[in-house]
């Protein structure tokens, strides 16, 4: 059988099967970043994130911008988990007909986000490749009372996004900012239940949320925030690469946060019963089940 | 410029003067690990090591000995540092007609080594890409007081690889163990002054030793330890992935070492006055001075 008949997620799930780990390990393969024992107060955070020429971004897109994805996308997993990026390392896969020019350009864009979020830059290696690589791992650190995983949903939960969703494809996902500060607001302030980051689309990612949870959930068409006028409900629900979080809040949180009025959080949806799975209420106030479809690379 | 002329080592120099680190970080770019301040007793060290197809193994290589291989490489970096492995995220880019089988035995060969040297493998990132691409970081531990970078190579101290070098491109760069074990027995029992793994050549990677701790060295030929009988010269001095350790020891320290008879351990030279870079005799008695030559990416 080929990777491409298995599916992306079907091939980490056999992976994930095959793997165990020791006690020091709080939550390994299948959330957006591992959790692992770190001191009394607090875990790592460890993630990374492989970017391929012509997959991930064009060969044509300027440089700076690739090299700014390339920490933003694993940034962006922390964040999901509600932490702080503290340590990175970069990979390089480069073509021997690149210009050093364009390199720097590449590391002036890991180094401008680098720069804001408070995150080191501490080694990496540099191989050839016949296309451009960046994998960017990544440590960082989270309270232990703070850590916010995909599994804790529950039923009653109100589900929210930040920003807006869809048309990211087009550009925006080379640009987006982590949503390190929102993340931070929600866990030092609220009690969040789950989050995810949107790397993959809207329904499949509230599709791990729900799996992960063991419970369902209905959205309403209506509520969903577009990011243009013409942005269609397909780019909002399917299409990839966000990097909103998705998350989830006890009833009584989520009138604090509505109370709070800050315009960058929209519920859109409620957790239902698991015999729900994903349902949406459309603008004709018809419900429809939706798929947990998106980007898969396979 | 293209990349292909500054060369691998101007790249990374060019790339280590433009990034800053916070007082967290005990040693940033430049060494076999990056080193990060954890608790009182310990360090953490964060290594990465990308491998791509026809670049550091072929297409026909076992996909078992090139996982294993992509783990092995990444524990050698923690290994020349004293520490223990302890976490591994493993980043794969494969082409869409990949079996599921290739997959299958590249995580065999990945959790063969870490079950070995009790590493968790707690996640990674899938992706698509034109060739077969594997980028492994991981996370070890160390105790500060064993700690060992590059950087304090001493003169009078006498130069020790361990087991035997060249060939190693021949077949045994898939399938050699990381020396995990002989570099704890050294920090736990000696006062190592400075240690690295030989990835890249012994003349280059003793360079790097040399360069760091401004000092020189005399290496003899007759005492380098041959893979085989018909091993070169040129081999062993400049033949990648040996994934030996190459570390020096003050002479009180040396000599204790080498009355314990421990046949992996053997002395190929001492270190001298920085003015003599590095210097060969040979079985002529002849002294020649020995680029810092080895394999590069570019």
């Amino acid at each position: 059988m080929l990777v491409n008949k298995l599916g992306e997620f079907g091939l980490i799930e056999r992976i994930k099967k095959t793997i165990k780990t020791d006690e020091s390990v709080v939550k390994g393969i299948g959330d957006d970043c591992a959790v692992i024992k770190l001191d009394k107060y607090n875990y790592g955070l460890f993630t990374c994130d492989m970017l391929v020429e012509s997959v991930d971004f064009k060969p044509q897109d300027e440089p700076y911008l690739i090299g700014r994805k390339a920490v933003a996308v694993s940034m962006s997993d922390i964040a999901a988990c509600g932490g702080l990026p503290r340590y990175c390392l970069v990979s390089l896969g480069i073509p021997k007909d690149t210009s050093v020019d364009k390199i720097d350009k590449i590391f002036y864009g890991i180094r401008s986000l680098s720069r804001i979020f408070k995150t080191n830059i501490v080694g990496g290696d540099i191989s050839s490749s016949p296309v451009l690589t960046i994998d960017v791992s990544m440590l960082g650190i989270v309270e232990k009372k703070r850590l916010v995983l995909r599994n804790g949903a529950a039923r009653g939960d109100m589900i929210f996004v930040t920003g807006r969703l869809g048309d990211s494809i087009s550009g925006r996902h080379l640009k987006f900012i982590p949503r390190i500060k929102e993340a931070r607001f929600l866990v030092e302030n609220f009690k969040v239940n789950a989050m995810i980051d949107i790397s993959d689309g809207f329904a499949q990612d509230l599709g791990h949320i729900l799996k992960e949870s063991n419970v369902g959930a209905i959205i309403y068409e209506d509520l969903l925030p577009k990011y243009r006028k013409s942005t269609s409900l397909e780019s909002m629900l399917y299409g990839g690469e966000d990097y909103e979080l998705l998350f989830t809040l006890p009833i009584g949180e989520a009138k604090k946060l509505l109370s709070s009025k800050l315009s960058i959080f929209t519920p859109v949806g409620h957790i239902t019963h698991n015999r729900f799975d994903l349902r949406l209420i459309d603008r004709k106030c018809r419900v429809k089940k939706i798929p947990f479809r998106g980007f898969r690379h396979f």
